[in-house]
């Protein structure tokens, strides 16, 4: 018998962080994108979109912003609100998972 | 903002134990009838002998049992099996959901 968890953040109720959103975060940190984001996840850009604007008006803070010209002809990045989230919240869902293991096995050993 | 937790147990990466279950194993509990228990949840009796009887062909563990005859006229109860992995689910839960609420203060606030 195994044990799994999950965990997630809401604002009123509604869901605005947790694992899916940590990924296409992740993505956009990486690729400074949200076209190459959704590509390397399998969705569509408008996808992502929705996801990430849908969280924008759910906590009204902008999460991802536009960055223009440079090298790379510009792209996107996420906000110093977003990056703190996400970073937050993978250090919760760290220490929950070494503790959800840790008990599962006193408890059900 | 607030942090939800959700837990639960596999065998196999199939589900065998989670609030829901856990729910349908107190009901039955209280009410030593599967019928009952049902009602009480608004469920149909089909629908939450299907739960418990798709957890035992997991398990490959009977979790709920006949008694005949006595001042009830018989009913239904949890095996020692059940009573034992809903308890162990509930000291878990409580355990994680403390932990949950304790660190996402630490780290958010």
């Amino acid at each position: 018998m195994e044990v799994r968890s999950k965990i997630w953040l809401e604002e009123n109720g509604k869901l605005i962080f947790g694992e899916g959103k940590s990924k296409i975060f992740k993505a956009i940190q990486e690729f400074r994108s949200i076209n190459k984001a959704a590509e390397s996840m399998g969705i569509s850009f408008r996808h992502a979109w929705s996801y990430i604007s849908e969280i924008e008006k759910r906590t009204g803070v902008k999460l991802v912003e536009r960055v223009k010209g440079g090298a790379g002809g510009g792209g996107s990045r996420l906000t110093e609100y977003a990056t703190e989230i996400m970073r937050k919240y993978d250090i919760l869902k760290d220490k929950i998972d070494n503790y959800v293991d840790k008990k599962f096995k006193e408890i059900f050993d």
